[in-house]
């Protein structure tokens, strides 16, 4: 049973951030191939992961839809399918850069990974179940569930749910497979759903109920936490739920204080994310942030997946220590912030930050 | 100048519950008039209190409206007035009776008062701005601002706001004068917002702004405060805004722990409030809940004011502790609970409790 083995020896190579539940990034710094390998893909969990039977699981479409119905595992499997690709980024990701200190898990650079997932299309399920005229949001319900910790915390045991608007449903895949593997239990085995561009917390793990409302959702994980604030008109804040990716960028090689000889040529490495409705430039800049050059991007640009990117680096033959930084920026003319925004609490950390490396 | 005295040589006869912010508690225990006396008047305050100047104020009425206005305290005073009666009690009143103690500003019996609000119907003034045909609700805005305590807390200053349904317009005083005098800054002057019927959050004081919104209202003030949790259909905890005041009752004398001599007649006096529409019965119970007799009401029952009773009990010749406890009722048939239910929260304390009196 790999839900009763201690975290270091189930996920070899992966970094610890919380050891129960499980909360483990992805080493960044080894970002290579497009698709990040399962056993390396990083862990958000709230909770003990549930461990579902595939011969006794239902997933349930109900709510607000014509011909409510339930569908078994086997069933699913037995659909139409589709394939792609999707990022997913936790959104307390690079949480470990603000200071002073914040609570929650402190992710580092690596609490974002890719997959190809399969499944069905949300869409199909609905079509299926038929929406009322005056369905405005699709619920997605879970299995896991316990006390949860931001403020306010309801009394007793809260499940996991999250909600997308309608206008959403196109994007999603209920997913029963994961880079080509059945899903992880970790991951949320038998189904995930899956909302390209949305940071992870909408692709719900271990779904249990899909659920059609007709009103905006109030639930636990979109007002307590994973909220933001966002200023009305008057400058009134108001709590909002997160939901789109914003505009990022990261460098995975050079690391943080990595020795680099003087006069030679290093690949810088990285990754971009986030935006609408993709990535178009990377510029990287090695004096802080004086001057700015384009880098040469390894993947095509498609909703809501990273494209890699790298840099030939000619590396000066002045020894110091240099300051690199990476800035992303969409069709729209969205840029990467230079300093983390306090309306996000301690979510969506996205802005410019520099890597220090010293050449010797 | 008022608010640059101590609370204690301002407010005699008030209990201290916090001294800066003023929050002061009217001494329940001397209940006795319908209408609560100005400078007796409970006194819940979030920052410190505006001092606006009555020629320089100006009320702005705008959002989902055909005509936005401004109107001046003078023209305000002009228009036809309205006079009625409204018991406002705090959300927290009560809090000290929760074990263990939780936080927040500890109110015991006395969070509540009942005035007489003289002022101008918000419909007058919605319906000389005209609301727009997707109107859903109205915002009023205050002068006071400050960083608030419950998380999650916005970044800066947060001003207080509140909303209201539409559906609730028709009750709702924008009232320049309390119990036929002007309204004491610690209460609101110029102009405080009467929403008779919710708990004293709604009816905001140092009113700047009113604004129709055409979607619910997510603001700090009914998310991260004055919220509680209420299940969805499949036991998903979804945060609300507290509005309703609900069903309950107090025991104003005796006091707990009052002697009372044995073979006696003593007269037990309390008030009822909340309910739909009024409160329609309250009962008295001497031996712990045991058994339950009908009180007698002073005061008539009408939307959004208290009605108090009072109770010949004919004091046993017994000696020992008895316990004393009321339960109100209203024509629907809700009754007061017997214990309080955590998904209020710190808020909504109006569960039967006993004062336990000494017959010697």
């Amino acid at each position: 049973m790999s839900t009763s083995m201690a975290p270091s020896e189930q996920h070899v190579g992966l970094i610890i951030r919380e050891r129960e539940p499980v909360n483990l990034e992805y080493p960044f710094d080894q970002l290579d191939t497009f698709l990040t390998p399962n056993d390396l893909f990083y862990i958000r969990s709230h909770f003990k992961a549930p461990v579902l039977d595939r011969h006794e699981y239902k997933l349930t479409i109900g709510g607000a839809v014509g011909k409510p119905f339930t569908i078994s595992y086997e069933e699913l499997l037995a659909m139409p399918s589709v394939t792609r690709p999707a990022t997913l980024e936790c959104a307390g990701n690079g949480r470990i850069f603000l200071v002073p200190q914040v609570k929650g898990a402190q992710w580092q650079l690596g609490g974002i990974s890719t997959a190809e997932w399969t499944g069905v299309p949300l869409s199909a399920l609905l079509e299926r179940a038929g929406l009322d005229a005056n369905a405005c949001e699709v619920l997605f319900e879970a299995a896991d569930k316990g006390t949860p910790k931001e403020e306010p915390v309801p009394p007793g045991e809260t499940p996991y749910a999250r909600s997308i608007s309608v206008e959403k449903i196109a994007d999603v895949v209920i997913a029963y497979a994961m880079n080509g593997e059945e899903i992880p239990v970790d991951h949320g085995f038998p189904l995930r759903v899956v909302v390209p561009g949305h940071y992870g917390m909408a692709s719900v793990k271990w779904l249990t109920n899909i659920r059609v409302l007709t009103e905006p959702y109030k639930g636990y994980w979109q007002t307590s936490d994973y909220g933001y604030w966002a200023y009305d008109e008057n400058r009134n804040p108001m709590r909002l739920a997160l939901g789109q990716m914003q505009v990022k960028s990261a460098i995975a090689r050079p690391r943080t204080r990595e020795f680099i000889p003087a006069g030679s040529t290093y690949n810088v490495y990285g990754a971009a994310w986030g935006g609408e409705p993709y990535i178009e430039t990377v510029e990287l800049s090695t004096d802080d942030g004086k001057t700015w050059r384009p880098v040469r991007f390894l993947d095509e640009p498609q909703y809501g997946a990273w494209r890699r990117w790298e840099f030939e680096w000619a590396v000066p033959a002045d020894k110091g220590t240099y300051v690199l930084k990476s800035r992303a920026t969409d069709p729209k003319g969205t840029t990467q912030p230079e300093q983390h925004d306090k309306m996000n609490g301690t979510y969506v950390i996205h802005h410019t930050f520099g890597i220090e490396v010293v050449v010797r």
